[in-house]
């Protein structure tokens, strides 16, 4: 392989692949980054078994072949090259790939491209396109609700469907929960999604392709079958393995009959909520109080340690007198995700699930099990 | 005790003295600030039983008194309040400060002032004012190089003393060593320092230090006894025990039959080292090695592992054929101290101590042990 490369074109490519491969691994060849040379191109492959992102740089391409390279070193060097400096790249089928740059001169352990493994893709059932920043919303909405917990394995990523919601349309609709509070968030079906089967796209998968979205516009490709998702975004091929599992039927635990409705400034509502939970214990599971009275929302922590701290707020509520209690962190995190300026809760009682949305017409909807205070 | 204070006023003090205090504490009143209202000021102290920090806040005291409270809860609330914001203290000498601002209201634990710790100052030999950019400066060329060894505590913080010169100037020194590299800088001695013996400035009193010079254009005024140090900036005071014990004789490890000098363009070379470095290894202390030949050095690193690196740059060097090793992280931390275009070094052997240096009239000198490569 003999191959001349854009240092920045090489760099980007490389950013997108190398962060699939993981810092330690049980079989070295998964430290490495495929390099395959043809025609006016290098692809460049990483995986860690689970996922595998492709990428192809423009090049030229002298001699033609195909070579493994460390990604992170690779990386790293490539970094630390000059911007827009030329990269050569080349092989004698030997043990070593040399790296030249101005007056640098690295040579590279290499792995033979044979054992690299292939994510095979299988065939897929449903192809679809949806704009870039749909999937990315798609995912903000409902990221910080998947699950670290590995026990329940089925949590731990986002569930993707399509579903007919009651106005009649469909649409292609994104679900995560750990238990303590649930996110969902809907966009409208593309063209080629109906009837696709409920699937678990697995939580670094999101968490990569949140990534490679980042300011893209157009459309983002995506392919499912039973057991694979393939992302196509420009020149970036992610292809990843599903979770296998069952997720639970998030419209059994979705409150129906919650009809306390709250309305609140979301920006004042998250600032007091800060402020009173700074003396909230981890060990109290960082539980704060809130209390309606005569349109006056009060906020409250009580920590047997530190003190106690309280806020109040204009709220429009109808329901006097009403308490419930919640994880501070998760009633932030929550409201964090709401965009316009009201905040909308609904409550049935202080032990049952409250619905957050945001002000009209919601594209998305978050569930939150109070905490007993 | 009851005083009215602004926001942002308690907010910057907080600031300076809760940092000094430690997130785990043997006995919980260390975990608290002091109050001290009196006339038209709040005095507000922190200590860690090596440091105390003691500032005074403007306020508006309708009742004086003292109390003490935990000194990060209380920081991380002002800190969320609203900018510009008026914050009511309150005891009636009881168990609880009641701090209120707006629609906000906290209840804090106290503890008894009376059991506060007072790090007596005793009385000091030498008094003397040096400016804040001068006494900065002194920090930062030195700081890097103290050592982090705990069994070597004398070396585990910045000498400080005042010394005569070959040009017959007395000055005030600050030196850090580690064992493997050490750094000297030097100011003007100010009057009064005349005569100082030697103090060892602990690390984090260094540190503290150097984030109240922050910014700061003034004079910071030094007192030094044999077992005390106390800095006042405005109206912050800090006073810090010193490292009992003998700093080692750092002119003897100083190098001074170093004939073999090279000039080289500093950011040319700290950009080369920082790139072979990448695939230098921990595990063998990140070597680099520096070959000059014909005006060229080459600096090149090999690693079983992953490969080797080199890298060529034009140098004024007479010597041919000269070699040396280097950690690469020393070099670097080094030559990220140079301010000016050219670092100069100057070298005996391969084994013996280097010298770096600024071009030109320099007011500091570092002093690098070579590896063997």
């Amino acid at each position: 392989m003999k191959v001349t490369l854009e240092r920045n074109h090489l760099l980007k490519s490389l950013g997108h692949v190398h962060r699939v491969v993981e810092r330690r691994n049980t079989y070295p060849i998964l430290a490495n980054v495929l390099f395959k040379a043809s025609d006016d191109k290098v692809e460049l492959r990483a995986t860690d078994l689970d996922i595998e992102v492709t990428e192809s740089v423009p090049a030229m391409v002298s001699t033609p072949g195909t070579t493994t390279v460390p990604a992170h070193t690779l990386y790293e060097i490539v970094r630390k090259l000059a911007d827009g400096a030329e990269v050569k790249l080349e092989t004698d089928g030997g043990e070593q790939m040399v790296l030249t740059s101005g007056r640098s001169r690295f040579n590279l352990q290499c792995l033979s491209p044979d054992s690299f493994p292939d994510l095979k893709s299988g065939s897929f059932t449903h192809e679809f396109a949806v704009p870039a920043p749909a999937m990315r919303e798609l995912i903000e909405r409902t990221q910080f609700a998947i699950s670290n917990e590995e026990t329940r394995y089925y949590l731990n990523g986002i569930y993707l469907h399509t579903i007919e919601v009651s106005t009649g349309e469909t649409v292609l609709r994104a679900v995560a929960t750990d238990g303590h509070r649930m996110a969902r968030a809907d966009t409208d079906a593309p063209s080629g999604s109906a009837g696709m089967t409920g699937i678990i796209v697995p939580k670094k998968t999101v968490s990569e392709v949140q990534k490679l979205l980042d300011g893209a516009e157009g459309d983002v490709a995506v392919e499912v079958s039973d057991t694979k998702i393939r992302f196509s975004l420009g020149s970036v091929v992610l292809l990843s393995k599903l979770i296998e599992g069952t997720f639970p039927d998030y419209e059994r635990v979705t409150p129906k009959n919650n009809d306390k409705s709250m309305r609140v400034d979301r920006a004042t509502f998250a600032t007091a909520v800060d402020r009173v939970s700074t003396i909230a214990s981890e060990r109290g599971g960082k539980a704060v109080k809130l209390s309606a009275t005569d349109g006056q929302l009060e906020l409250s922590v009580t920590n047997p340690d530190h003190g106690t701290a309280s806020e109040e707020l204009a709220v429009e509520f109808e329901t006097d007198g009403f308490e419930i209690g919640f994880n501070a962190r998760y009633l932030l995190d929550i409201v964090g995700q709401i965009r316009s300026e009201n905040a909308i809760f609904t409550f049935n009682d202080a032990g049952s699930p409250t619905l957050v949305r945001e002000d009209g017409d919601a594209k998305a909807q978050y569930v939150l099990m109070p905490m007993r205070v």
